[in-house]
């Protein structure tokens, strides 16, 4: 009987309501695994298997098969995405945001929102890849060369690459390059006790593995170490982290006539006023330009720099944009001397240094492009002008102002024992100081500071101190307008960003369409799939990065009180243990802010395991041939030597030779680095034997997790035997690429390495760093990263993904992404040759296609096929890597079927012009794979001398007919511009009349 | 001598800080306003005055300059950036977002995150302008066809418009229409009693100026009407406003035996499960399409709907989309039927409907596309099974559900007595139920409701009912999966939403990429100016927009109760002040959502005015034949009587005629409404004049405020002598046009017509609804617009704008337009011959290219001109309006000196081109500017069979070298258009095989 008797329809031959039918309806795992259920069924057919599971059955090994179900605690069961963003919500609210005036690298800014909401808000800006693929590029690579000549011009030094991970890696990648000046034969390295205190510790942290002594000192003594001729660098900070304007001049006569390098840490804002590093004798500038209208986000992502002298170019670490020259002679953007990265140097590389931080160093460009050289000095004159108030202000009420100088931080002693009175005040007030000692707080001053905080600073001297309390404006007529507190002898005289790229575009609709005018010119994942083998381009999606912008997780700066940031350690703590229960490990750290920081993380921490157990010899790393170049980049640079070992023809290991690497480095064994599945993308059988011998020789197993995505549910790291592995947040875990960065690169481990996981100098108690059932590191082997939580800002979008996707979503996300590869690895078979498979035929997540025999007979290259792609709309795979004459395609979970048959469409299309050059139907040198891409101003020339037509060119599908993404250049000539390097704005060189300049007209 | 003792560099002649250089920098005037202060200087030069002052100091007429400043209470002084979204915050947290119950027409809604971030928050689908360059504008006609298909599959009905403004104004078009098609001889209508009650309301109201006379009466009663032949159109709800589904088939039999037409307001969730009025007789169907993934708002935008029969689709108001072809033969969309419009039919038209609501329909049309017809049907089916689940536990509970029958409303009598209990039980748990009486709650469900909020709702009836709390699981197993109290005789079972674009874009990535693709086809403020006259396409600045989808502004049901939205009350009592002062009048009304809906509810308070004073008589309304064609069509619907005066050849009132009009109607004069400055951009000398002529015959003057853009603290409405005057705050006050909608058009009327403002029915209290010195309405003429303050969420962006620009930003916009419409006038003058200009040889903030001796001479028509403007990347201006034959060209004062110059370069460059056909240098009918727009299909073509270049015709400049911005289809016909009218997708027709199915490959 239905309990609504008065209604006139109950409950008659229908069946009741499910549970499940009233669960809220906005789920999230069919929104981000594309395929429907449907088109699943279709799929695993024409792979030749009944299931979904019987694939996933024939392809992962017994072996190492997961049986656990994953648990993944309070995060197992999947929330919607309302559900979500309403429990984030909630998380969110936990941190409190203060007025922030602690410094240290750090500092408020106002994001100007058209760039917040047209950049960092716009999947056209975050989704695009690195650009390597320069004709489909041009809008981040131009944006880039704005940034670098943005460095250049306010470090007064000619080179700069386009961004680095954070001013603490930015430093020691400054040391390894003086080192590696002096050829490796000078060990010593001198830093300014007055440098940043996590500057300070990365520096120290990186000496070690790469044999270097970090001795930190004031620099008023750094003249006494040169008498050996063993010093290859120094490093100060200017203005220093006291906030004193120090002229270095003097120390840096004395350093080069020692042939000492000198590094500078530096700050782009002061250097509006200051004169710059290069015009005082710095070899190196580096700095972070966080303050350009980058959110703080309780430590990262932002945009560090590194500038030179055109000298030591070719040992910049990162990535450099250059100017060069496509196939119709007009100028054209790539990025320069890629030579001198991992995946061609290897252990020979600059550095291991991979994901740059391009979407954060365009923010900061463009910050530059909106405000121009007379904002920015605005913006600096009124920063330093409170600042002066405040110091003059300060003194007046009794208390000492410790610095001499300063551009933006004052640092003031408030009476002994009275610091503490003083932090209450302003804590009480919303207001955070550094602390320094108990006579002494730290006041920094940044954009947004206002004359009202400089009183509530004023106010909270007075309680603190007893004294009454100044006031700013009384105070203002007794304050020089400009340069108040700058030495004389270090005011800037110097022009910068001159360039009419930077004094343009300062209204809103101007920078809106400059902004859109590039964007137009780059391909992301708004326009078809990027299927990058080893960079699971996979979906960001957007309820994932909505809360990157909330207030409380931007504007937090990463040394507040820790009780300010309950909501992060919450956040911390519960993406901390899912992803300890995903890589099967006891502990995570999440300090490392890239994939290749958390190799060396990880390397690290094996090292110190090893020395703490005596075993000072273990210093081999054992490494296939076929690993990322970022691998034997990091074992370098962790102090080990890199034994490789060959892999079959079926794409394995050698066994034969790995068996005689490990009993030929017996006792010296330090680790294996593995990645799994292979870079082959097969799942290796056998790879827990190989992790059991070299346990047996009493090494670490270290596990590359850059291709976790196949692994997540289904095994893990944990289980095949490793002890330690790093996980690509922004490949398996959704964060964006962001154009060529931010990434993450947490570590998780066995419990036995959990106390060598590493620490932060600043933010030194436990909270959730690292999680893990020993309650945290006794002997952390160091400091990787300048914040505690790296790019803490961007966890949030991993923390999303797992929360909306729970154990269930995340394991069929891995199983769709297995399937979505050997879907299209049957449909392009017989027209490919597809690459290295698993004992049952099928490939892990991806595939490799073999296009070396094209070449070897006709000429046609893999980066023909890779243009011609571009023509029909898409991004090619990876390149000749890990095998030459190859493409490597990973499709991810995110993709549908329907675009998984356009992108085979494709390429099935392009076989068919490759065989028309097969049978000399068309010319060898000049058809449509040799020509491509094609952009619209070749194929609308007047003078078309191609043999194919313009048609085909240009609209070789119909989908492209539809909807025509257009590439901007012709084949961008690699080699010219190399060898013409030109990598900022109006630099002399090839480009005449500086076209580059876009809107020029 | 220094305060700063202790520091090195003390205030040494230097010139102290100053005030100015503290306050904060993100000021945002100078981003709004684009042109630079040197640019200022050259621009008004070439003018020929010396100083900006001086160009308007001669272009605004002495009689009527503002001299008080233009006081704006709190928001005279401008805040910046960052302060205006801190005040806006602290702002909107006075709003109390509860859980909402109340129905009614208004529902809560899940935004899919990725429609929120890609369309609503996405100047690419926010700055377009109405769709009128069909050729550019391909994306969102695609998607309003979508919307189109999406209404008639669900109502059952197969014409639908591209929306209207809210299901009230939606059901008195309906209306209108069953007058009309009656030819206004059947003078009643009637609306059933269970209609929402704010339909209800406007639809009396514009009964009323119609001279219609509206009965309500429930619907079993309808048929004792019918005797006298005189009723045109009944009005019912489906499902009712109490919830139930009830069968209007035998009604509807007996009025079509009657000839009567029955229109059936309607809910399109429910239509997914119940079936569709179109099955059941209804002839025409109106709702809105708000829960469809639109936020509440507090009121709107939302998009309303009107379906009908193809017999009455030429009646039909508003938008409608049709597939034609282009000069390719390839099928294109554009806007069909125009001809029915007021611009053409003025006071014969079908309505004075104007503003559309196309980014809302846009949204809620990606809403179906995402979801797909499963995806609604299994909302729908857990909304009426948690509905059902709540009906059972009330009724178990003691509670009597009083309708029979119900898809998501549940009314329940809780006991004499004892609502208030419950509601207060209800609002202390967070949740807002449906007032009905002292006995009765109404309980609506929908998308957002859980379980746990069902049992909520059972605490909630426990405490207020002391009965003791039903639970819903323990329930749900009693209540059957689907339409449990659905009358079987009502369930639907025709499918809907069967064409493949509402089954493909159910992935993120898949709706991403068709976003995208849509966005990359319509040229919108993204990409150039928009200069069209009369339109005001100014900036629509990021921090105006970024409050838009804070929580605390969208998720308010318009009848929560008052004391829910202090916010918002607190943001209309700042906006109207600031309107009252910028217009010079005493009381503002911001309920028209509408310009159109502004006009008709001016012409209503004067019609209110006159019948109060016994002027019954007083029905003419004197309107010059350059009006906007709203203004005969606004008359009409209020009922009076059009009386048309000349215009002069300087293009001012012709004054005779005036004068002659006048005496010619002396004691019926009701109104004169005027358009200041004039139409023709030119601000009239004697304006004032006129009004008092006016006035000393007994009439009302009604300003026009299309152009207020050009009066903002240079002159008021007030000041030249109106009484009433409304504001298109989507053009003076920066609600971004949206494609084509939503606007506002609030009114301001001096003190004595401030007591017939319009009220609303549900929300009564005067709040601050209308501001003003007397307090609020005693005689209010009607209900204008479904919710009290019309599209309340977009109020937000105009009190922005005035508040970070205050009221010296305001006056700058003002003269800045000036100068720029005179900058490029004088740069064009020679070229083209400029129509019209004031005293002093300027125009005002627009002006008008004569293009006819083109067209007379050599057969080149404003139309070619208009498209040859694409070619150059640039949305032409106004055409043929209001003068046919020519351009009329409005820069706004936020384009840069460099936009205009190059808007002029690329006018100049036609000029030339014009000048070849003159000089028969090329053929009359076949060159570029009768080819235009060239999109790359064409220009990319084997054939290429033209007299000119394929440069020439995608590349006449060098800026559209460096940034194409490609139309997407050749020129439009619009005749073959509205001869084959074919509105929705798959409807059969010209288009075979359904071509624009744009992603079938």
């Amino acid at each position: 009987a239905s309990a609504v008797g008065s209604l006139s329809v109950g409950l008659t031959g229908n069946r009741s309501i499910s549970t499940q039918s009233l669960a809220p309806s906005d789920t999230f795992e069919r929104r981000h695994n594309s395929a429907t259920l449907q088109d699943v069924n279709d799929m695993v057919a024409v792979c030749g298997f009944k299931s979904l599971d019987a694939l996933v059955e024939a392809t992962v090994p017994d072996a190492i098969k997961r049986t656990d179900g994953m648990p993944l605690d309070n995060m197992h069961e999947p929330l919607t995405e309302s559900q979500f963003l309403s429990k984030f919500k909630a998380m969110a609210s936990q941190n409190t945001v203060n007025r922030s005036f602690i410094g240290m690298g750090y500092y408020d800014t106002h994001v100007p929102p058209v760039i917040l909401r047209n950049v960092l808000e716009n999947p056209g800006w975050y989704t695009q890849y690195t650009p390597y693929q320069a004709e489909i590029s041009q809008g981040r690579l131009e944006s880039l060369l704005n940034y670098q000549t943005m460095i250049t011009d306010l470090t007064g030094l000619p080179m700069a690459n386009a961004s680095l991970l954070d001013e603490g890696t930015a430093a020691a990648e400054a040391m390894t390059m003086c080192s590696a000046l002096a050829r490796g034969k000078k060990t010593k390295f001198l830093i300014d006790d007055r440098c940043h205190p996590q500057t300070i510790g990365v520096c120290v942290s990186r000496a070690d593995g790469l044999g270097l002594e970090a001795i930190v000192a004031p620099y008023s003594e750094f003249s006494k170490h040169y008498a050996n001729n063993d010093v290859c660098g120094v490093l100060v900070q200017y203005p220093d982290t006291d906030g004193n304007v120090n002229d270095y001049q003097a120390m840096t006569k004395e350093a080069h006539d020692a042939k000492v390098l000198v590094v500078a840490a530096t700050d782009l804002l002061a250097l509006t006023s200051l004169k710059p590093p290069g015009e005082w004798g710095a070899d190196i500038a580096v700095g972070s330009a966080q303050r350009f209208g980058v959110p703080m986000g309780y430590g990262g992502p932002h945009a560090a720099f590194l500038a030179t002298s055109d000298e030591y170019k070719r040992l910049m670490p990162g990535r450099i944009i250059g100017v060069s020259i496509d196939s119709g002679n007009k100028p054209a953007l790539r990025m320069a001397m890629q030579t001198r990265e991992q995946h061609i140097r290897r252990d020979k590389a600059t550095s291991n240094i991979c994901t740059a931080q391009a979407l954060l160093a365009n923010m900061a460009a463009m910050y530059a492009v909106y405000h121009g050289p007379e904002g920015l000095k605005t913006i600096a004159n009124r920063v330093h002008g409170l600042a002066s108030i405040f110091a003059s202000g300060a003194t007046s009420m009794g208390a000492t102002v410790t610095n001499k100088s300063f551009f933006d931080t004052v640092t003031v002693n408030v009476g002994a024992g009275k610091a503490a009175a003083v932090h209450a005040a302003a804590y009480a007030a919303g207001m955070n100081l550094r602390p320094v000692d108990d006579a002494t707080v730290g006041v920094a001053f940044d954009e947004t500071t206002s004359v009202a905080d400089v009183d509530a600073l004023f106010a909270a001297l007075s309680k603190g101190m007893g004294a009454s309390a100044a006031s700013a404006s009384a105070i203002a007529p007794s304050v020089a307008d400009e340069n108040a507190n700058v030495p004389p002898s270090l005011v800037r005289t110097s022009k910068y960003l001159t360039h009419p790229i930077f004094n343009s575009y300062g209204s809103e609709h101007e920078m809106l369409r400059y902004l859109a005018r590039l964007e137009a010119k780059d391909l992301s994942l708004k326009h078809s799939m990027i299927a990058l083998g080893s960079c699971t381009m996979k979906l960001n999606a957007t309820s994932e990065m909505i809360p990157v912008t909330w207030p409380e997780w931007c504007n937090l700066h990463p040394f507040v009180p820790q009780e300010q940031a309950k909501g992060y350690y919450e956040m911390f703590d519960e993406l901390s243990k899912a992803l300890a229960s995903i890589t099967g490990f006891d502990s995570v750290s999440l300090q490392p802010n890239s994939g290749a920081s958390g190799e060396y993380a990880g390397l690290m921490a094996i090292r110190a395991f090893h020395q703490a157990n005596g075993d000072h010899n273990r210093d081999v790393c054992i490494i296939p041939v076929s690993a990322h170049g970022t691998n034997p980049a990091s074992a370098v640079m962790a102090g080990m030597k890199v034994v490789s070992v060959g892999v079959d023809a079926a794409g394995n290991v050698d066994r034969a030779d790995f068996e005689k690497k490990v009993a030929e480095n017996k006792d010296r064994i330090a680790a294996l680095m593995v990645t799994y599945p292979s870079t082959f993308g097969v799942y290796e059988e056998g790879v827990n034997e190989l992790c059991d011998i070299i346990h047996e020789a009493g090494g670490q197993v270290y596990m590359d997790g850059a291709n976790m995505n196949a692994q997540v549910g289904l095994t893990s790291p944990g289980q095949i035997g490793a002890d330690v592995c790093h996980l690509n947040l922004h490949k398996t875990f959704c964060i964006p690429h962001g154009g060529g960065g931010p990434g993450m690169g947490p570590i998780g481990v066995n419990a036995h390495l959990a106390p060598f996981l590493p620490s932060h100098p600043v933010v030194t108690e436990s909270g959730a760093m690292p999680v893990g059932s020993d309650g945290g590191r006794k002997e952390p082997f160091g400091t990787m990263a300048a914040a505690p939580y790296g790019s803490a800002l961007i966890l949030t979008i991993s923390h999303a993904y797992i929360n909306m996707m729970g154990s269930k979503g995340l394991t069929e996300a891995s199983k769709r992404a297995i399937l979505n590869a050997n879907y299209m690895a049957n449909r392009l078979d017989g027209h490919y040759k597809i690459l290295f498979t698993g004992k049952n035929g099928t490939c892990a997540h991806e595939f490799i296609m073999d296009l070396r025999p094209f070449k070897d007979s006709h000429g046609i290259e893999a980066e023909d096929i890779a243009k011609r792609l571009i023509d029909y709309g898409y991004h090619a795979p990876t390149m000749s890597w890990p095998v030459a004459g190859t493409l490597m395609v990973e499709p991810t979970e995110s993709e549908s079927k329907e675009e998984l048959d356009r992108f085979c469409d494709a390429m099935i299309a392009i076989r068919k012009e490759i065989a028309e050059v097969e049978s000399g139907a068309v010319d060898k040198e000049n058809n449509v794979l040799k020509g491509a891409p094609h952009p619209a101003y070749q194929a609308i020339s007047g003078e078309w001398d191609k043999p194919y037509s313009r048609e085909k060119a240009v609209f070789p599908a119909p989908w492209v007919r539809q909807s025509k993404f257009w590439p901007t250049t012709g084949r961008v000539d690699n080699v010219f511009g190399d060898r013409n390097l030109n990598t900022v704005r109006n630099a002399s060189g090839v480009i005449e009349g500086d076209e580059l300049f876009e809107a020029s007209g």
